[in-house]
Parts: structure tokens; sequence; C-alpha cells
């Protein structure tokens, strides 16, 4: 399964704020055996959303998008991906009468829009927030606070299933030139995906599906480089 | 001038690493009034840097990526570049001078590729690493450890030049559902451009080209909202 982020959000671009969203997707959809095979950030503009999520629905198996939820002029994810999808806006009555008896918001208090949502989405419910998400053909929509976006992909997270993958890493304390010909030869003995990843040390990340194979890479390795 | 950053990187997508270098590109960037309108991370594969810097560097004026530079084989950004660009990739005798002259490499202790860059293009040299970056039309090649890029990117941020804004930060207890109307009053009175990030409280961005407009929008919002 092949997925894409988008990010949405102008602090984004600006560096106000650190993409700790993606990170986090990231690892948890791998650890699903899933590839993320492109996170994109994109303004608050409702054509560059929807643009985005529309090349990105095309080719890849689901899109998530994080973030441009909520009721100010700036929050602007859920007409993007309406445009995207060829549907209209509507309140959403799951997410009003949720809002209504979790919440106790009434509706007449609840900003314009709120619960707006893609006509015939699922609705996602934000259970430490109020701005809802959704799921609308092969894209999800969810907020941009940390704490609401984790609990709101925790309740799809079972939609998202890939090949599994066993993962070791090793710190090793040569440069990452001296390293080229042992890479190869790791790579030539066993059916590993190797990464390579310099600081202060090289760390190395190695990659199998078989459990058994990615033990005996992970040794032979380790016998072969100069530990940190 | 609008920018699009293209970081390159297997780790990034899966979360093994944060993303803080398109955060602190984007935060200087913005300094220098410059746009940033895409970030996009994407694999370690030629053929998806090629069509990605492809994309963007026809569509905006720079495109500036980060990552993938080195001697391991998962280091494709330069033949990726070079694809972009149409060009060859051939060993830059301004890097090989350099990194006999200042690092003490002889050629030939130097792993395969080491200096390689695009037919033409003008190297950069690497002051906190050896993996040289380059400049290849409107297409700067920055490296992924954050000291090495960040050192790259000062030697050529002059480049880089937009219209002056200035920028206030306002944080305010209220909800953010509250704060639509007198965002919407705000922007008919001022020229400004107003940006919304809700958390524990909400934190509010006012940018303007003109700094006294942005001295009086911040006032006006300060007198107008619960300053938290």
């Amino acid at each position: 399964m092949d997925v894409a982020l988008v990010c949405v959000g102008d602090e984004l671009l600006a560096g106000d704020t650190v993409n700790t969203n993606a990170a986090w997707l990231g690892e948890r959809l791998a650890e699903r055996g899933v590839n993320v095979e492109r996170v994109t950030v994109v303004p608050d503009r409702v054509a560059d959303i929807a643009r985005t999520v529309n090349e990105y629905r095309a080719a890849y198996d689901a899109v998530v998008t994080t973030g441009g939820l909520g009721p100010t002029h700036d929050d602007l994810t859920m007409e993007g991906v309406a445009a995207a999808v060829g549907r209209t806006l509507e309140p959403s009555e799951a997410v009003l009468e949720r809002l209504a008896s979790e919440g106790g918001y009434a509706r007449e208090d609840l900003a314009a829009g709120t619960a707006d949502i893609p006509a015939g989405a699922r609705p996602l419910h934000n259970v430490e927030g109020v701005a809802p998400g959704c799921v609308v053909e092969n894209v999800y929509v969810l907020p941009g606070v940390p704490a609401e976006m984790k609990a709101m992909f925790e309740a799809v997270a079972g939609e998202f299933e890939g090949e599994e993958r066993h993962v070791d890493f090793l710190v090793v304390d040569e440069p990452e030139s001296a390293l080229v010909d042992r890479f190869a030869e790791l790579q030539e003995r066993f059916d590993v995906i190797v990464g390579s990843y310099p600081g202060d040390d090289v760390r190395v990340k190695l990659q199998a599906t078989d459990e058994t194979e990615l033990e005996a890479a992970t040794e032979w390795l380790r016998a072969n480089v100069e530990v940190a």
C-alpha cells in the first residue's frame, strides 16, 4: 500500500512550525508496512490543496491530509478536498449530533461551517477538539493539532495495511565513504534494504520482509564494521 | 520570489528523521521575503527526484534540494537533478582541488563519484563535510546533514530575495471559533495577512509589507481580544 501525505499550512512553509505530524504519521504507517511515497506541504489556498490532493489520490492508494480544519478564514482543507473529489460541502448531521451530545454545543452556537464535510463523506469525530475530519473516496482528512490528529488517525489506522517489514538499526563509527563496498556486499549477500544516514556517526537502517534474513544481515554487518 | 523545497530521503518519509531542514530553510527564506510555495519529501529514487525537481523548477523561481548527497548507494540527488536538467554527471575539478587543499584528500582516496556534479554546474563547497553541493540553472542542491546544509545555504542566501515583510505574533486566550468575526474585521480595516494557529491557546500571526500598518493592526487586535 502506497500513500501520500498532504500537510496544509502557511506556518509549515514559513518554518513557524516543524512538521512533526508527518514524521509521526510516517512512523505509524511504516510500522503497518505502508510506504509513504510523498509528503507535500501546501499553502492555505483552495486551488493548491485541490490540485495536490487530486494528483496524489490518482497516483497512490490513499492520501492523508493534516491541518487546515476549523472555523477561521485560513482553514481551507475541506473546501480543497471537496473540490478535488468534485463534491459540495454540507453540514454533517452525525457531527452536529455528536457535538451536541458529547461537547454540549448547540447548533446555533457553532461558527458557520464547523460541521461541514464533503457531501457523502464519512465523518471522523474529533475526540480531542471540535473540528471534524472525514474520509471521502481514498482521502483521509485529519486535523493539524497533533493531539487531535493522532487520536483521529488511531480511529482509522486499521484501514492502512501493507507488507510486514522488520527493521534494525546499527550505528557505525567509520566515515560513510569507507562503507560503500561493505554496503554493496551486504546487499549482494542478503535480501535487505540498506539506508545510510551520516551525522557524527553513520546510522545504518536495515529492512527486510523476512526476520531471519534481517537477523543474518545485521549479524554480518556487525562483524564487518566498527560498531559505535 | 517563489521557491519550492525538495527534501530527499526515505528516512524522512518513514519518520526516522523529523524534517527540521525544511523548517530552518522556510524561516530563513521568509526572513528574506521569499515565499516557500511547496515542501515535498521524495524517496531515494532517481526518477522521483528528477520528476519533482523538473515540475517545480518550471513552476517556481528556484528549487532548493536537501539530502541524498554522498558516496553511498542511496545518495541519488545529483543523479536525479542531472536527469532533471538533462546533463551528465562529471567530477568537478574545483571540488577535487578544494578537497585536496582544504581537506587533505588525495583524488585516489576519494570514493567514486564524491566530486560529481551536473556538467557545467557551479559547485558549492561543503565547509562542514565532504560531499559538495551545486547550483545548476535555478536548482540549488544542498546536503541533508543540518550543519552542512546550513553552512552551504548561508553561502548562497544572498541569491534569494523577495519583498520585505514585517511579522508580529499574538497569543490569544479565546477559542478560535470565537475569533472569526474579529479576524474578518481586522482584515477589512488593515492590509495584513492573518494566520490563526490553535493549540492550548490560539497563536495569531500578522504579516504586512508596511511596518506602520502592521503596528496599527497588532494594536487593534490586542485591544479587541483576550491576550494570553
